[in-house]
């Protein structure tokens, strides 16, 4: 199948071979983010695109909400980098009939971004085009050391922050214009305005093995993790962390709520994983146990493997 | 006018009012990168968009000299600041019918500028879209000191390498289909294949009080230096350099070849400036002066000022 993670791989290989010496690359492509050191703190940089009718719809977000989560997408991998946002750039393309007010809203809602994750605005580009989308690129540092997705190791507990699946459903009830259940708003803020990692990334950086943002959903990126370091994992069903409304919101859409807590995408929550004899203190749940071998699997109440319709977002599939 | 630079200028206002410290920046929005400084060398980073339709058309261009030009162009930013392109994250949006093959393509351009740059590629960001775009940050590292656009002092001199309008006519042929002037391809190469400027970075460094790259057009890349100089300028149009066959193609287009030389933007050369006591040992041309005021003017061969149609390529206007 030649899809994104394909082109990715293919990315990585093409480029790893590339003849420019640069000898302050110490993480490259196929992480969250790199890591690069000019001669001082070692900084790390990722870039995040959010392209409207690919990552979201115009009717679905306010232009506030839409470039306040624009950055914090882009800042989340540099938080599962166990690292603190500290500048960005921000290249915008704007439609015809984006109007001056569109703007300052998409603007202050950047702002707000840059307030929440500490990423200063230090630069961009504005250019004309058919469809808005929003490119971030963030740069941070390390805290105590950059956590990347390749140091998992078998007998390591999984887990992950926050709820499963909620960004993906409260975005299945946007589309579905089912608002009616009393916890509908609170998943449809979830999809609209991801969660800051800012406060945990130090005791991340002390706890973590390995670390990654659910992004692309749950289970792919626990596959990054396992594919990275070499590694197979094990999850329970059971132990995933779901939203109160979350199995009925499911029910009335006809959504599977397992399936929708390891596929779902956009959560931004934290993965990341930790030896047992390390007491973890940051808020978050154990659904699972890196194990020998390469094979993710995911268990029921009774220890039988369940089998996915998809694995989680991906582009070109 | 509310227009890309207004919007800018904007930007630059309300980012700078931001109450996140950041100590690190050194130079912020409205230069052609940002520097900061995490500790060890200051870094140079910018960020660039070539948007289908807006920057390109398909047909006009092949996959890898796209992929080649959209870091170039970044790239230019970086050299503008008399530094050196280290790396680049590019964030791509394919559309459905790009293939395997235009994919791989694409990338071998942008390799193929890593390498004329110097830029090494560490990451990036895919992502499906309506629309092929490319948007490419680079970093870079300053040589001596990085040269921004606000040095510029009455008496200097006002330089440009390479010859101007040279993209623009090449663009403007294209557009025509009309290719049968002996110098077409190689004005159709200038636009398609935009210049490195790698070698003169430490020149320029040396000699420079400002400098900008050439991307909206000579006259408003001044205007630009000018305005963050707090200065005005004198261009003398004899002087300007232009490319064997430019005025008799721009006839047969007929096009004005002194406002095409003034105006006609993606030229990607640089235009700095320098005292008249430096020796310039840059491959340049003087194409006028810096001056007490605020105000830009073109001067015929008579002394006589000349009023341009329009003053340079900008989104929004």
């Amino acid at each position: 199948m030649y899809d994104e993670f394909a082109k990715i791989d293919w990315l990585k290989e093409r480029f790893s071979r590339g003849t420019v010496p640069f000898s302050e690359v110490i993480v490259g492509i196929g992480d969250d983010a790199a890591v690069i050191d000019f001669g001082g703190r070692p900084a790390i940089v990722t870039v995040d695109a959010q392209v409207e009718d690919v990552h979201f719809r115009r009717e679905l977000i306010s232009y506030r909400e839409l470039g306040r989560r624009a950055v914090i997408a882009a800042a989340s991998d540099v938080w599962a980098m166990a690292s603190t946002p500290r500048g960005a750039v921000v290249a915008l393309t704007l439609p015809d009939a984006f109007t001056d007010a569109d703007f300052r809203e998409l603007i202050e809602g950047i702002a707000e971004a840059s307030q929440l994750t500490g990423a200063r605005i230090i630069g961009g580009n504005l250019s004309h085009g058919r469809l808005l989308s929003i490119t971030t690129t963030v740069f941070g540092l390390p805290s105590e050391k950059a956590i990347t997705r390749d140091g998992a190791r078998p007998g390591d507990r999984v887990y992950v922050t926050g709820e499963l699946g909620a960004a993906a459903l409260g975005l299945a009830i946007l589309e579905a214009g089912a608002s009616s259940h009393e916890h509908a708003e609170s998943f449809i803020t979830r999809w609209r305005r991801p969660p800051t990692h800012g406060l945990v990334v130090e005791e991340l950086a002390r706890t973590a093995t390995a670390a990654v943002d659910i992004s692309d959903g749950c289970l792919q990126d626990l596959q990054h993790v396992c594919a990275a370091s070499g590694v197979g994992a094990v999850v329970h069903a059971s132990d995933l962390p779901m939203a109160p409304g979350h199995g009925e919101i499911c029910a009335a859409l006809g959504l599977d709520p397992v399936e929708l807590a390891l596929t779902g995408g956009e959560d931004y929550e934290l993965l990341f994983t930790a030896p047992t004899d390390v007491e973890v203190h940051l808020p978050s749940t154990s659904i699972g146990a890196i194990i020998e071998g390469r094979e993710v699997r995911v268990l029921d109440d009774e220890g039988q493997p369940i089998q996915l319709g998809r694995t989680g977002y991906r582009h070109f599939s």
